[in-house]
C-alpha cells in the first residue's frame, strides 16, 4: 500500500517565541507545505508515502529533502534542480493577535518545474492513493498542468484521488481558483472542504465566513457537502472540519464525513492551540491512513479529527505523533476535551 | 506635527521564559521606560516623536539609543554623559504567580542630570504635544525640576501636555507623589489616570484597590475623572483604563474618555496577556496619535484601548504594531474578543 | 531542627519548549527526584535539609550535587561512587497532549547502593524529620532494604517519618508496591496519599481513577484517609491532594488534612500549570516546614496546597519559591484563584 | 558633508557556529550588502551616510531598514515596494574548510527596480561622495542603467565617485563585467581594486589568482594600479588590499594607495579572522571617512587597512567599530600585529 | 554496491561551546558511534550504506534512527527493543585543556542484544563490504559473538571486511582486546590501525605513545603495518593515520596505505581542529568509498586523509561533507595546508 | 585548614560569542570578582574557603551567593543588605580586537558596607590564610578601612596574609593606589605582583609596560621582587606571572617565585586563550592551595602557573578545574606546551 502526494515544500522561517518579524534576530528553520505535511504525517503513521516535488540542487534544497527523510517519507521521486526553495516567514499570533505569514515562494524550483519533468507512469507504479491540495495548482500554470497529467494517470491506473481544496487567498483569486479546481474535481474520489473552500474553490455555499460560529452552520455545511457529490459524481466522499474560533488559540473543532448518502459526525473538541499550522494536513493524512486500513466511517472521522486537533499541540509543520498518540486523544475525549 | 516625551529609558534584563532570577543563566536584553515606550509607539504609528533623556556615553547607553533609533524614534535631543544606565530585572509571572521587577536604577545618568543641561526652547521648537508620566518626576529631585522647566516652556509655546499619572509605589510614597503631581497638574491638558493613580498621585478617590473588580467600579471612576477636571480646569480631558484581573494573565479591559462633560466608553476586551508590560504606554501613544489625527472621541478611545490590549501580546517594552494591526483588533472585537 | 530525605536524584533532560523527543536537537539539563525536590524545597524555606543518596563520582554526579548545593541543600551525607546517574527524558505536554516521560534510571549508582554503605546512626544524628516517598523503595530491592534500616533507626531515635506514597506504575506493579509499602507504613507518622496511591500502594479504596472528577470524590477520599489511620495506628496524620483535571494544564486543586479525628480542608484553587512536575514534592516540603514551625492544621494545609499549586508555575523540578511567595498566593486566593 | 551609497541589502541567514546548512535548525538573521555595509560603516564613524536602495513593503524589508537605522544610517531615500528581499545563506568555514555562500537574490525588489523610480537630482543634493561597488551593476540590467543615471548626475554636480570593483563570479562572467565596468569607470574618481578585480572587472593584469601569495605580487599590483589611472584619467587614485592567505582564517594583509604618481603602503598585518565578511566594505568606508577628513595619504591608507582587518574580528556584515577602536589597532600594530 | 556496518550508535550530550559538564545547563543532542559515523559518511558520499544495530523502541532510540535516515543511511536492518540507548557526555577541550568524554553506555539495547537476533544471511545479501571497528567487540561478550557470526557469513559470501582496530582503553584492557581482535583479524581483508592500536589491539609495535611526534615515527609505523599483513595473510591492505599533535587542536596529519608490498603516503596536512571527533571514521568511510570506486591507491589514500582532516572542521559526529568538498581540500592542499 | 577571602562579587553580563555590546540582544549572566574567584578556585581544589562580602537582599544578590555555593564556597559570612549588586559588562576580544569591560559597580552593597558590619574576630576564627587583592581597597574608602581592620585581626591571630596587588587603572590612579597599598603591605606575608602592579601599586620598577615582551624583562622582574621583600620585610615571599602577549589570545606565560633569597622559575607555556579572565585569581588560588599542602617551592610555582594558564581555557570567572586537571597540564607541559 502506497500513497503519493504532489506539492511544494518550503523553508519555514519562524521567529522565536512570539516575536514579530521586525524584532527577530534569528529564525527557527523548518520545512513544510500541505502535501509534504500529509506525506510526513502518513510516514509517522507507518504508511509508505512519497512526496513528489522539485527541490533546488543546493544545501537548502537538500535540507528540505533530509527533513522529509528524517521522518520516513519516501523522497526517491523528488526532482533536483531549478533556482531556489520557496520560503515562508512565520510569526505566531496569540490571543487577539493574529498569526502572520509572509510568502516568498515565487520562482521556486517547484513552481518553475515543467510537466514533462515528471514521469507519472513510473512514479505512480503500485500507488494506491494520490493526494494533492488546492495549493498545488495555485503555484503556477505549469504545475497546474502537471497536476492534470498526474490525475489522468491516476484515472488510467484506477488510483484513488484525495484532494483538500485548501483555498489560499494570498495565492489566487476565487475566479481562477474555481475555474481550475472545477476542472480537476472530476478526477477526485474523496474531497476535503473546509470553511471558505466550498465557496472560494468551487462556488458552492456552505459557510458564511464568520469563524466564530462555524459549528453553528452545520446545516449549510451538510448541504454544501452533498452539493459537491451531486456536481462531481466521481467524488464518493466529502470530509469537512468545522470550527468556531473564539481567539487565535481557543476554539471548538469537529468534523463531518459524508460517504454515499450517510453523514458521520464527531464530537466537538474544545482546544487551545500551541501552533495552528498543518491541522488540515494532519486531518488529510489521518483520513488517508484510515482509508488504507479500511476502518469504518465513524472511526475514520473520529480518528481524523483527533489527529487534526492533536497537531495543534505540536510545533513545526509535520504532525509528529504516532497512531497510539492519536488514539489516546480519541479515548480521553469524553472526559477531558469536550465541554 | 511632532511629539516630545521626557523620561528615562532603562536596560531591561528579563529571564528566559518564566525562569526566576535565581535560576537564570542569561538575560534577554531590551530597553524600555514609560516615555521611551510612548515615543517608540508613536514612531510605529508613523508619527514624528522624540525622546528627551540622558544616556551614559558608553556602549550600554549607545545600545539603548540604537534601539530607539531602530524603530524610528527621534534621538537627536538625547544628552550623553553621566555614570550609568538604569536597569530593571524582569521575571515574568504566570497564572497565580505574580510578575516580579527588581529595580537597579539609582544614580543613572538621567536621574543625575541637571535642569540646565536641557534647552527646552530649542528642544520644543515646532512641537505639538509634550508627554511625560508620573515616573519621571519620581526619578529624582533634579529631574522633577526639569519637568517643571519643560512644562513652563510648553505653556509659553502653547504646547499640549499629556500626562499619565502612572504611580509607582517602589519609587516614592503617596504623600510625596501627591505633593509633586499636584504642582505639575496645572500644566496638563490631557490626563491619563488608571487604577490607584487617582488616589496615590492626586488624592482623589476612584478605585478601591481590588484589581479583580475594577470594571465594576466604573461609577466611582467616572466621578474621579470629573473631579480631576474640576480641580485642574486646565485639564480638558481625562482617560482611564479599567481592569478586572482574574489571574496574572486573564482579565477584562475597557477604557473611558472624559472630554468636556461627555464620557465615551469602549467595549470590554477579555484578554490573556503574553507580556503585561507597557500596555499603559501603548494606550498613551495611541491616544496622542488620535489627538494628532483629530479623530472623534469614540474612535479615539476605541483605538487606544485596542492598542493597549494588543500590546499585551507583544514581547518587550515597545508596542511593535502598526495602525493596521490595531484597527484589525478593533474590528474583530465584536465577534471574538468580547464575551 | 533538621530534615533528612532519602532517595534518588536524576538528570532531567527536557526538550526545549514543547518539542517532542524525536524533534529535539538539544535538551535542557536539570536535576530532580521526589526526595531531592523535597529537600530543595525545604532549603528554599530556610530549613536545614539534607538529601541522602549516592551519586557517581564523575562530572555528571557532581553537577547533580552542585545543583542541590546551589539552592542550599545539605549534601554532606551524599555517597559517591557507582556506575551512572539515572536519567529521565521529559517532554512537556499541553492542552490535550499528555506530558511524556521516558525513564533511563536502571543501574544507577543509587539503585545499586547497598544498605551497609549508609551509616544511619550518624546520618540521622540531630534529625527531627525523615522523609521518603514510595519511589525510593521501588528503585531496587537493596534500596528498599536501606529504607527499612533507616526507618528502624528513626524508630530508635524517635524521629518523625513522613512518607508520600507516590505510586509509579512505570516502576513497579501494585502487588509488589502494596507488599512493600504495607511493610514500611508501620514506621510512618505522617502519610501523604494522592489519587491512585491509596489503592495502588496500600490496597485501600479512595479514588476511582477518573482524573477529571477527583474533587467530586471527596467523600471516598475522607474514608480512605481514615482507613489509613485505622490500619496503621502509628500514622497520626494523613494529607491528600484532590484534583479535577480538565486539560493537561487546567484543573482544580484542593487538599485535605486528617489529624486525629479532625479533617481540615482548603479552598479550591483553579490553576493553569506551566510545568506540572514536582507539585506533590512541593506539597510535602511545605507540610514538613509547617510541622517544624508547629503551625495549626488549617494554616498548615492551606500553606501546603498554596506551595503545591505555586510549583505548577515554576520551571524545573525544585520549587524555587520563598515563604513570602507562598503566603502571597494564600492571600490572593479568595479573589483571584477560586471561581 | 554627506555620502550616498547605492546598492542592495539582503537578509543574511547564517547557520549557528560552524554548522553546515544541512545541519542547521535555525539561522541567525542579519542584513548586509556591500553598499549597505559601507553606509553603516560610515555612520559608525559618525559620518552622515545614506543608503539608496529599494526594499519590499513587508516586515522583512522593514527589518532590513530598521537595522540600518539602528546604527545611524540615513534611510530616507529608500524606496519601498516590489516582491521580495534578496537572501544569502551563509555557512562560515574554518581552517581548511572554505566558507560557503548560497545566493537567493534573484527577483528582489532592488533588482527589479527601474531607473525612473530614483530621482537622483533630489537624492544627491548636498552630497559630497557617491559610492557603489561592482556588485550593484551586476544585480540586473535595469539597476546597471540606474547606476549610469546616478553617475551622470554626480558628474553634473561635481560629486566625487568611489567605486570598489568587487567582482563576483557568482553574479556575472568576466566579459560582461568588463564591458559594464569599463563603461562606468570614466565617472569614477577613486577606484578600489583587490585580488582578481583588476583582471575580471577591467581586463588589467595585477594578480595571478594564487591567494596564498598575494603580497609577494606587490610589483604587478603596483603596475595594475597605474594602468587603471592611465586608462581612466578621471580616476585620480587607486587603493588595493593585498592578501596572502594561509588558511581560511590566517593571513597577511596590507594595502597600497596610489594617488597621483605616489604610492603609499601600509605595514603587513598578520591576522586570524573571526568572520571574514565585509572587510572590503570596511576598507571602503574608512577610506571615504579619511577623504572627508582630508587626512594625508599615509594616514588614510594606514587607517583604512586597520579598519578592514578589525572588521575580521566583528560578527555580522557591518563594521561595528568606532574611530577610537580603529586607531587603537593602528597603534598596537608595531608591537603585536606585525611579525 | 552496498556497504554494511555493525556497531553501536549513542546519544551524544555535548555541553555548549567549551563549558565543562558541571557548568552546563543544557546539552546539544546528537548521535554517533564509530560504525554509525562510517555508514553516515558513506551515505554522504552517495553510497548505499546500512548500519546494523539495535535501538530501544522508545523516542530516544527513534531519534537516533531518524538522524541516520536524515543523512541517507539505510536503517532497514536496525533491530528495535531492549532497555536504553547508550550515552556519551562530551566536553570539548581547547589548546592545553583536553577533551573529556564520560561514557554511560552499559546495558544498552545494543550491548544486550544476542547473536540469534541478527539474521546475517539476509542482512548481508548483495553486500560488498562489511565494516566494524574494535569498539564493537568491546561492547559486550554477546556482541563479540555476533561479530564473529557476521564475519563467518562474510567469509561464506566472499564479502570484503574492513576493520578499524580503534582501541578504547575506557572499554577494555589490552590483554582482552588483543585476545579478541586476534581472533577476528583472520577474517579482515583491509585493516586500519592508528596510534596505539598496533600495540593495544594486536600486540605489534609501531608507535611509542608520544602523540607530539607520531609522524617522526613513520619507519616503525611502516614496520608495524607490514607485520600485520605478515601475521594475518588474509589482510591484503593496511591503512594508518599518523599524527603529531602540538595542542589539543593543532597538529600535523598524514596517512600511509600499504597494499601488497607497496606503501603510498600522503602529504602532511597541518590543521587546527574545530571538533576532533570522528576523524578516524571519516577516514574509514572515505577509504571504503575509494574501494568501491576502485580508485588507484595514491588517490585512495590522499582522498581518505583529506576526508579525515576535513571532518575536524565539522561539528557533531557525522562527516557532513560531499565528495566535491573533499576534493577541494585535496586540491588546495599544496598551497594552503602544508607547510 | 581554612582560607578566607574578602572582596566584591559582581554580576558579569557577557555578550554571546564575540558580539559587541551594541549588537547584543542578550547577555550570559555569571558572577565573579577577584576574591570570589580565589575562594571558588580553592573550593574546586577541595579546600575550605569562605568569601566575605556584602550582597543585596534581593534575587540578584541571592543568585551570586548561590553560584558561590554551587561550587562549594563557604558563604556563611556573607552579609546581606544594601542597594545593589555591582555589574560588569564583558565583551570578549579576539586576535587584534581587545577585550572590553564596562564597569557599573558604583554604590554596590559591598562598596557601601561599613567596617563595623564585619566581626573579624569571629569571621577569622580557625582561619589559616587571609586573601585580598588590590581591587578590594580600591572599591571605596570604607572598604579600605575594613581591609585594615581585617589585617590587624590577622596580625593578632597570626594568620598568613596573601595579597595580589592587582592594580586596576579604571578604579583608581597610581598615587592613591601606592599610598593605600603601601599602608597595607606591612601586613602581607606573601605578595603576588604582575606586570604593571610593581610600579602602579608600590612605585617599584620591574616592567616597562610592553606586554609583547614581558618575559624578556625577567631580570628587572627579579629585581622588583627582591625590592618588595626589602621594603616590606614581613613579606617573606613574592610570586609573579610574566607574559609576552602576541595577540589578544596568543602569548607566552611563565612564573617566578621568590622565597627567602631563592628564585624558582617555571617553564614557559605558550597558550591561546579562550577567555582571558581570572587567570591571576586562579594563580592565587593554586598558590594558596600549595601553601596549605606545604608543597616545595618549585612544585608550588609549577602547579600555580599550570592552574593559571588552564583557566584561560575555561569559560566564566571561576576556575572550574580539579587538582587532577591541573596536574595533567603540568605533565603534558614538556611535550605540548613549551616550544
Amino acid at each position: 500500500m502506497k500513497a503519493v502526494t504532489f506539492g511544494e515544500i518550503m523553508l519555514r522561517l519562524k521567529t522565536p517565541e512570539y516575536l514579530r518579524i521586525v524584532q527577530a534576530q534569528n529564525f527557527e528553520a523548518s520545512y513544510g507545505g500541505a502535501e509534504a505535511n500529509v506525506a510526513a504525517g502518513l510516514a509517522m503513521l507507518k504508511e509508505e508515502a512519497a512526496l513528489v516535488t522539485k527541490l533546488p540542487d543546493n544545501p537548502v534544497g537538500q535540507a528540505a529533502l533530509n527533513e522529509l527523510r528524517r521522518y520516513g517519507t519516501d523522497t526517491t521521486h523528488i526532482l533536483r534542480g531549478g533556482k531556489r526553495l520557496g520560503i515562508y516567514y512565520f510569526e505566531k499570533g496569540n490571543n487577539i493577535r493574529p498569526t502572520n505569514v509572509v510568502y516568498d515562494r515565487a520562482d521556486s524550483a517547484f513552481a518553475c518545474s515543467k510537466p514533462d519533468e515528471y514521469d507519472w507512469d513510473q512514479i505512480l507504479e503500485d500507488t494506491d492513493i494520490f493526494f494533492f491540495s488546492g495549493v498545488t495548482p495555485a503555484v503556477s500554470e505549469s504545475v497546474k498542468e502537471t497536476v492534470l497529467d498526474a490525475l489522468r494517470c491516476c484515472k488510467r491506473k484506477g488510483i484513488e484521488v484525495v484532494c483538500d481544496l485548501n483555498y489560499r487567498a494570498k495565492m489566487w483569486d476565487k475566479n481562477t481558483a474555481q475555474c481550475v479546481m472545477r476542472e480537476l474535481m472530476p478526477y477526485v474520489t474523496l474531497c476535503i472542504a473546509n470553511d471558505e473552500d466550498f465557496e472560494a474553490s468551487l462556488g458552492i455555499h456552505a459557510f458564511d465566513g464568520d469563524m466564530s460560529r462555524g459549528i453553528e452552520q452545520i446545516d449549510t455545511y451538510r448541504e454544501g457537502m452533498q452539493e459537491i457529490t451531486r456536481q462531481f459524481p466521481n467524488c464518493k466522499a466529502v470530509a469537512s472540519v468545522l470550527r468556531s474560533m473564539y481567539t487565535v488559540e481557543d476554539g471548538d473543532w469537529m468534523a463531518i464525513y459524508l460517504i454515499g448518502d450517510q453523514f458521520y459526525e464527531t464530537p466537538v473538541h474544545h482546544v487551545h492551540s500551541l501552533e495552528a499550522v498543518g491541522a488540515g494536513d494532519a486531518f488529510a493524512a489521518a483520513l488517508i491512513h484510515m482509508l488504507k486500513k479500511k476502518e469504518n466511517p465513524q472511526y475514520t472521522i473520529d480518528f481524523s479529527i483527533a489527529a487534526s486537533v492533536l497537531k495543534l499541540m505540536i510545533q513545526h509543520d509535520f504532525n509528529i505523533v504516532t497512531e497510539e498518540d492519536i488514539i489516546r486523544v480519541m479515548k480521553s475525549n469524553d472526559v477531558n476535551l469536550q465541554r
